[in-house]
Formats: C-alpha cells, sequence, structure tokens
C-alpha cells in the first residue's frame, strides 16, 4: 500500500520528524501490521495493541535510545520493536533464530534492559537513574513503562520505595488496563479501580505517599494529552509518576471485548479478528488441563484441598476450580513470595494446599520455598507448570533450573510424571496426605493419551518404574522426556540393548532400584528437560560415586547455557533430548 | 527475689488471672528478666524490649495458643518465649540444644510460625485466617507483629495487597520504632514519620487505601491504650490494622540510645548497661571488615564503584563506603529483589556495582540473579556474607545451599577465598572489569591473619591453588573451611600422603588441574561448609563422570537436613568438617 507512514519509519529518529497530527494514523498503521503478522505468526497481542499510542508517543517526546526506555514484562513491546530497527524482520517473532518475543539488550540499543518476568523495570530504571547521577548526567530521562497487575507485585513496591527518596530522574508509567494476563486483582486494582473511576481520591495519594511527583490519571489512547505530559515529565527532575489509562487489545473489538482470549490468541483472522479453532476433540488434554480438573474432582471429595495461583488462573488452569469452588481458589496476583507463604501459613492449619507457580517463577520464590515450607516440613504441594523447555517464549521462561534449585533443600521430595496419568495419580496421592512437602514438576502443551480420565491409582512414594527392560545400557529418564526415550528406544535397531526406567521420583531416588541396575548394566544414560547441572542425572553420578559404581555414565540434558526460543521441538533437538538426536545417540552405543 | 509476678507465669494463662494495673509490674519484671540473661549469654535485645508491653498485651487479650499469633523475624519473640513456657530454659537461648533465638513451630504450639527471615508474617498469618474462614471458624483471631523495616519489604507489601480483599480474620500490628538492625529507609518510613508526627495525614491514608480498617497511631507502652485497641480489634471482623509506636532497646537507657548497636550487643552489664569491651586488637579482622574497608580503597581509585545493601550496612560493613561516599553507597531496606535487580541497571551503564547479601537472603532474589544479572550477563559482583554455618541464628540463617543454587546458572562465576587475603584481592580483580557476573562467598566472623592490608594481587580466572603436595590423597576444599583441612593434613600422621588443592573457583572448575590431580593421586576428599547435594563436592564428582574417572571420591560437607543452632565450631563438628572430625577422617584413609 502506498503513502503509509510506517513505511517511511525504521527507527525514532523518523517518528520525530512527523507532525504530531500525523501520529494517530501512524498509531493505526502500526496496529494493523502488529495484527497483521500476529494473526499469523501468533504471539503476544492484546498488551501491544493497548499501549500503541503510548509506544509513539514516548519515542517521539524522548531521546531514545540516550534517553533509556525500560518494559516492564515485555509483553506490549511489539510496537517498539517495530518502530525500532525491527520492522523486517518482525515476522521472525518468537521463532528459533529470529527476534525475541521481549526486549533483549543483545538485540536491539534500544532494548535498554532484558524483560520477561514481571516488575523488574521499576528497580532497573531506577539503577540506571543513579549511575548517571553518579555520572553526573543530569539531562539523560530513564522511563519505566509498568502495568498495574505488575505494580502490585511485592518487587516493583521495594523500587518505588527506594525510588521515592532519590531525587532520581525516573519517570515511571503505570499503564492501568485493570488486567495482567487475566484481570488484575488486590487491594490496590481496587483502589487504583477508585481513582480512575474519580471517586475520592481522584489523585493517586498512595503513590504520592511514597513521594513521586504524580500525574493523573489520563487517557493512554489521546495523543495530545500523552504528549502534554511526557513533555511537562521529560522536563521535571527527580521521581515522577504518570498514571494512563488504556484498554488492552485497543483497536480490536474481539480483544478489546475477551482480553484474557486474545492475550496470545494464537492463529486468527485479521480481518473478522476470530481466533481460528484448533480441531482438538482427538488429541490428548493439556497437561494444564490435566491438573485443573483433577484439581477440581478431588476437592469435591476432600474439604481440606485449596488451590493457589499468583496470576495465572487462565495459564495454569486453576480456572476450573476457581470456579468450581470459588472458596478455595485464590489468585493472589503477581506476588509468587506471598502465594508460597500463604500456602505454608494454610498447612499449619490442616489445609490441603495446591500452590501452582511456573517453575521459571517458583524462582520467585526461592527463599519461601526453603524457609517457610521445607524447614516447617510443612505438606504443601507444589505443581510446577511449564518445567523444561518451553518453547517460543524462551530465555527468561524456560523451567530448567528448578531440579537443581530445589535438589539441594532437605524435606523436599520432588516428582515428575510421565504421562497425563501419572500427574492425575500423583496430585491424588498427594492429597491423601503427605509427610514432607512435594514439587509437582510437568510441562506446557499436551499430554500423551486422549483417554486419561481413569480411576485413581495410589503412587508409591520413592519408586522408579522399568519400562522396558534390556541387557547393556539402562537410560534413566525423568518426567515427559521419557516419552521421547521410550520411542527412540522402540525404533532402536539395537533396542534390545537397551532398559529404561522411569524416575518420577527425582527425590528421595529409589536406591535399591538404582543398586539393581547398576549391577545389572554396563552403562548409564541419564535424560532429563533440565539443566544437567544438579539435576537429575547429576544426582545419578553422586548415587555412583557414594557407592562405588564405575559404570560410565553420560548424562543428558539442557547445558550450561541460556537457551533462546524457539519451537519446544526445535530446542530439544538443540538440546539432544529429541527423538532423533536420543536415536543417533543410542544408535552409537 | 519474692513476690515477682514473673513468677507465677508459666503460660498465658497466667497472665490473664492478673489484673490490668498489675501489667506495667510483669512488664518491669520481664524486662529485668530479658536483661539479666541477655547480659550474660548474648543474644537480641533491643527488639524483645521494645515490645514487652505489647507482649503481654496481647496474651492478655486474645486467647493464645487458640488465637494465633505470627511473629515477623521474631528477634521480638524473648518475651514471648518466656511468657509461654519457656521460662526456665530460656537461659539456653541459641545454644546449641537449647532454645531458639526464633519462633519454632517444633518448640512450642504457642510459636504458630517459624520466622527468622522478614516480612512473612502477613502472608502466613492470612493464610491461616483464610484456612479459619473455610473451616468455619469466624471467632479465631490470626494476628502478625511486624516492624517498619519488615512491612516495607516486597513480601509484606503483597500479603497486605491480598489481605484487604479478603473478609479474613486478620490483625496486622505494625511495630512503629523506625529501626530494623539498622534505621529504617526509604519513602514508606518517611511517609510513617509524617504520620507519627501528626501531620498531615494523621490517620494513615495509604493503609487504608489498601481496605484495611486502620487503627493509630498509639503508643505502644502505654497499657491502658494497648488493652482497650486490642480489645476493639479482638471484636472486629475482617483485616484491620494497627499502628503501634515504640522505642527499640525500651527500659535500658544506652540501648534505647544506641539502637544499633544493641540490637545484639554481645555481653554487657547488666547494671550500667555497658558492652564489655572484646580485646580484638590482636585479632585477626573480620570478614565483613575486610570486604567493607577494602571496598573504600578500591572505591578511592575507581570512580565507577556503588555499593548496596539490603538493610544490612552495619552487619555486612556497607556503613564504611556510606560513610566515605554516601553518593555510591546505599541501603536499599529489606530489598533483596530491588537490590539486585538495582544493581542490573547500574552494571547495564557501566558501573561496578558490588551487591552485598547475606548468602541466605539472596534466596529472596533467586529470580533476579537468573533473570536479570545472569541471563544478561551483567558484571555484576555479588558479595555474599555469612556463607557456610553461621552458629547461633540457626536453620533459617545458614548460608549453605548458595552453591548449589547458583551453580547451575549459566555466566555466573562463583568464588569462594581461603582467606581475608584472597577475599581482598578478588574484590580487587573483580573491580577490574569482569566479562561476567561474579558470587564471592565469605564466612561470618573473623578472618584467619592479623597482618592483612597488603598490596592487591590479581587473582587469575579460574585457577586452583596448590597448598600441600602429597603421594594419595587429593583433599581439594573450597573457602575457608580449607583452613580445618590444611590444619588437619598438618597435624596429621601420615601428612605426607595428602595433597590439599584450595578451589576458589567453584564455577569454572579448574579442569587442568583436576586432570593432574586426577592422574596422580588414589583417592580425592572434597570439602566444603555447603551442602553436599549440587556443591563444589557434587561438582567434582559430575567432572570425574564426565571425563570417566574411576577413583574413590568422598564428599564432606553439610548433609540434607536443616542444621539448628549453636556455635559454629559445635555445627562443624556436627557437620563432620571440624579439624577433629578431618583429622579422624584423614587417619582412617
Amino acid at each position: 500500500m502506498a503513502g503509509k507512514l510506517l513505511d517511511t519509519i525504521q527507527y525514532p529518529n523518523d517518528i520525530r520528524k512527523l507532525m504530531p497530527e500525523q501520529l494517530p494514523q501512524l498509531a493505526a498503521e502500526l496496529r494493523e501490521f502488529i495484527i497483521d503478522i500476529v494473526s499469523v505468526k501468533e504471539g503476544h497481542l492484546g498488551a501491544s495493541l493497548g499501549v500503541v499510542e503510548l509506544t509513539i508517543a514516548l519515542h517521539y517526546v524522548f531521546d531514545t535510545p540516550n534517553d533509556l526506555l525500560v518494559w516492564d514484562v515485555g509483553h506490549q513491546a511489539y510496537g517498539h520493536k517495530i518502530l525500532t530497527g525491527r520492522k523486517d524482520n518482525f515476522d521472525t517473532n518468537r521463532q528459533l533464530g529470529g527476534i525475541s518475543g521481549f526486549p533483549k539488550r543483545s538485540e536491539s540499543e534500544y532494548d535498554t534492559f532484558g524483560t520477561g518476568h514481571s516488575s523488574t523495570s521499576i528497580s532497573a530504571a531506577l539503577g540506571m537513574a543513579i549511575a548517571s547521577q553518579i555520572k553526573g548526567d543530569t539531562a539523560k530521562n530513564h522511563i519505566a513503562v509498568i502495568g498495574d497487575a505488575s505494580i502490585a507485585s511485592g518487587m516493583a513496591f521495594e523500587g518505588l520505595n527506594h525510588a521515592g527518596v532519590t531525587d532520581a530522574n525516573l519517570l515511571v508509567i503505570l499503564n492501568d488496563n485493570a488486567i495482567g494476563i487475566d484481570p488484575s486483582v488486590g487491594a490496590l486494582k481496587h483502589y487504583l479501580t477508585q481513582v480512575k473511576d474519580g471517586r475520592n481520591p481522584r489523585q493517586n495519594n498512595m503513590i504520592k505517599s511514597l513521594n513521586f511527583d504524580y500525574t493523573g490519571p489520563v487517557d493512554g489512547h489521546d495523543f495530545t494529552t500523552l504528549l502534554k505530559e511526557l513533555t511537562k515529565l521529560k522536563n521535571t527532575k527527580g521521581p515522577k509518576f504518570l498514571h494512563i489509562i488504556t484498554t488492552k487489545g485497543k483497536g480490536l473489538k474481539q480483544a478489546e471485548e475477551d482480553q484474557v482470549k486474545y492475550h496470545a490468541p494464537g492463529k486468527f483472522d485479521k480481518l473478522t479478528g476470530e481466533v481460528l479453532a484448533v480441531a482438538d476433540s482427538h488429541l490428548p488434554p493439556k497437561y494444564q488441563d490435566v491438573f485443573g480438573l483433577t484439581l477440581v474432582e478431588l476437592a469435591q471429595q476432600n474439604p481440606k484441598i485449596i488451590g493457589i495461583t499468583p496470576a495465572m488462573p487462565s495459564g495454569s488452569s486453576m480456572k476450573f476450580m476457581m470456579e468450581a469452588f470459588p472458596q478455595r481458589a485464590i489468585d493472589v496476583g503477581i506476588a509468587e513470595q506471598h502465594a508460597v507463604t500463604l500456602a505454608a501459613g494454610m498447612a499449619t492449619q490442616g489445609m490441603v494446599v495446591f500452590c501452582n507457580i511456573y517453575s521459571t517463577f517458583l524462582q520467585r520464590a526461592y527463599d519461601q520455598v526453603i524457609h517457610d515450607v521445607a524447614l516447617q516440613n510443612l505438606p504443601v504441594i507444589f505443581c510446577l507448570d511449564r518445567a523444561g523447555l518451553v518453547g517460543e517464549d524462551g530465555a527468561t521462561h524456560h523451567g530448567v533450573f528448578d531440579i537443581a534449585y530445589l535438589n539441594c533443600i532437605p524435606n523436599l521430595i520432588i516428582f515428575a510424571p510421565l504421562n497425563e496419568s501419572e500427574l492425575r495419580n500423583i496430585l491424588y496421592t498427594a492429597q491423601l496426605g503427605l509427610e514432607h512437602p512435594i514439587a509437582i514438576r510437568y510441562p506446557r502443551g499436551r499430554s500423551q493419551n486422549v483417554n486419561w480420565q481413569l480411576p485413581f491409582l495410589k503412587i508409591e512414594m520413592g519408586k522408579a518404574v522399568p519400562l522396558k527392560t534390556g541387557t547393556d545400557v539402562a537410560v534413566l529418564s525423568t518426567g515427559t522426556i521419557g516419552n521421547n526415550v521410550a520411542i527412540s528406544i522402540s525404533e532402536s535397531e539395537k533396542s534390545s540393548l537397551f532398559s529404561h526406567y522411569h524416575f518420577g521420583f527425582v527425590k528421595p531416588l529409589d536406591e535399591d532400584a538404582l543398586h539393581a541396575i547398576f549391577k545389572s548394566h554396563k552403562k548409564i544414560i541419564t535424560v532429563e528437560d533440565g539443566t544437567v547441572i544438579g539435576g537429575f542425572g547429576s544426582s545419578i553420578i553422586f548415587f555412583a560415586a557414594k557407592n562405588n559404581y564405575s559404570l560410565e555414565i553420560k548424562t543428558l540434558g539442557v547445558p550450561d547455557s541460556f537457551i533462546e526460543h524457539g519451537s519446544t521441538s526445535e530446542l530439544q533437538h538443540y538440546c539432544n533430548i529429541d527423538v532423533k538426536s536420543l536415536s543417533d545417540i543410542f544408535s552409537a552405543c
């Protein structure tokens, strides 16, 4: 299409050549561009549509990249990427070798700080602002853009609490759309709603109490307002706060109306906005749904069951429990630390608490797992969703460290099911009453079998499961990656050489089984979808050393580097744990 | 002394038999009792003196242990312990086999939740309160007592933010004394000071904004007020907040006047209050002072150096840097998450950031180390104070997991110096410019040599250091526990059999040295003062397996259980890493 403004834009300097009255047209074109590509290539949609005007206004008013701009979480940074040199390869977004779905320092000087996990932007931008002060650069601006779900996380409060006593050049922009991935929760959200609605206080006194120069709330889709306020704030020194109101999904009717679905809708019709249906009735269920639906089943029988999710009711399928038992399922918002200690408090009173946290986000509550749960040996049931390689979300989101960081914690049981039935049965077993806390890790995505709602079976604690018996090589796997192993062995010409054992329990290890395995095989291969350092394979090696076994042990898993984005199977291939790589390795035995 | 009220008190029921007008006398006696014992046995003083009236009033008004009381951090819980069945063994406080210095569930039903790390109380008590709701117990009260330093931590905000949208029976008592271990910092502290001073707003609107029923501020040393307000709040449903003003160290003049020193003063004269001087001029410096004083030396030469501490300026000796370069050393309060990402933000701007966090508290910022620092490969210098066994603070405070939880993080260098000189030199080396982040772990307490301020030497990255050459057994140690090893070997009759290598670098391992060691010895013993699972020894075993070495490897360190309190040497003995245990092990080789 000729005459498009967006065609003239490669970098923010090009935007600055436009007249203010041209910006709405640029915004419309940018929205269209995002919708065109995300409708086909998938990705996060709603957040970026909501900040199109803000994105343009920020780059128009501020001197990026000299002025430093941090996007919290980064779901909303597609417009930013397109306007900062990445328009022509935006169609590679989230693909192997393509650009990241999140801001990334190595990708562009405009990405001043890599994000992905929430609520880091205030701390990062304040650090930059204090560095500028120390260097004597008083003109540079430092801007954090953060949503109302993210600002309710404790880490953001810590940043605000510090910033308020500095005179650093920090601008915090609260992008208030009343939703994160799911609708925002908590007292702060209620308070912000009152501010927005013009109820007392009209001005945001809570933020003013933290010593910020507060402006707002203003319409975040109105360029006249945005340019005026940003220009004023650009020339205001010290910590300041701009509260803007936006609509997530702005400009696409369906995305505005169903903001949860259109957070990351998958492929959709860019003209009608309709999400393209995936014919999934014949597919195995997602592990998430196995968790969520099984929890409801169990909760119907066991009145002590409570579910907790930090801001992931849809993603984790805790929503089923929230619908069935609204008093017994809680979304605490982006508050992993609180979620874990809340669970611990409930467990002291005899409740059976399923605390579902994505593996990568449990890193946020590591101390609470150690100090509040394991040290007190409280039988909290942690469900670690999205364990292992998560695919397109990439390096910030892989759940590959969990075995390593949990394995050293006394009292804690670690379990990784092989498939949907075993996930279902460990959930059942855990709620019967455990003497210890347990972490159950399972991956994103679909499980193995369509027919999954079988009668519950109790899992015996600490037992490994032999899946196949062979003569020479024992392959020990944990978790769903064992399905790759099983296929590789079954397809191998040397299949008879291989035994395969599933170690659901990473801790405690089934030492009886291990003794038998080590005594009856010539070589051991371990396979996991987490980091090899400190992981399941390391535990097997430790067992061997402790017992003076000198068999060769090969450990397969995620190497000691951060794994970028790509499809899960591509990333498994990179780590040599896809079926093809495993087959090659087994053939070479 | 006859006629003492305290003599009649074993449990709170005994307090409830007193008339309200007798409580001030009980308070005076309780203070005297605390001072008597802490002056001789050491421990935390100021915090407990400050809440004597509150402690008595809470147990007087509420039906403990049926009503559930959580003490945040727990430094202030001595009075609580004395009044809940532990008066007669309070003189065993913090000693091996004695009572813990912190609330502990296994010790008493009155200790409803174990504490030690700050800011957990609101989450824990809310969890209990929601559990009560679900059980249909509407009469039970759930109380969190939290200080103004702890409530400024993000986790506490998360708890408040959730509590405000529940109708759970939660009472949060803010014990506002304007100090944690060091004076409180941050915008919230300024705000609370305004509230206290009667400046606008007189009422605490920030808390009211979070939907709490707010009462205060009131005098926390006045029984009439406390009894009246607590009785009223006991009969108020839903989330409520009582803001009391107290003086830390109340009742001991010196403790009121020098609140930092009297937080945990060591032995003191109970009559005069004077701290008993320790003749330390001939002793080696504390590692803390080696850190703090060296940082100042380096900062004088390197203008890019910045220091960050989360609320431990005195404990970490960051205070020296804060005094010398107030613009370049920052106490961010109890905000480990913010501290780490602030450091990351500064590092993006080329600053050389020394982020000093106790090993056990870095658990609070684990995700930030991974996601904000290591993933972006920003050369932040983490100084992990109080690594290893910390002694009397016990299970909540040991820094024994750090190697395990850091070892799996790509890009991160991990270093543990042998002594003060090596600590000094790694600080020097790190600020010359590293290509990666580094974690430097060192213990609490005194180092090895009096004469420590030697000229700086650059440490070669990744190199192990041979300390002694022998014929048969190679002992590989990391960190200061290597000094125990050296003594044990030197005193051994079989000394000639033993080689000793110091692995300052836990990561990257000196693989060249390891190959040479494995090829020239018959047996390997590893020694560390952290958890063996996932620790240094595990890395050595992993190296051996990877390279098909089949030597026997024995790993010594902290076993897979939580280690209680006691002197550091007692706890080293428990873990078989004191000089005597090592000697016995070496003799048996």
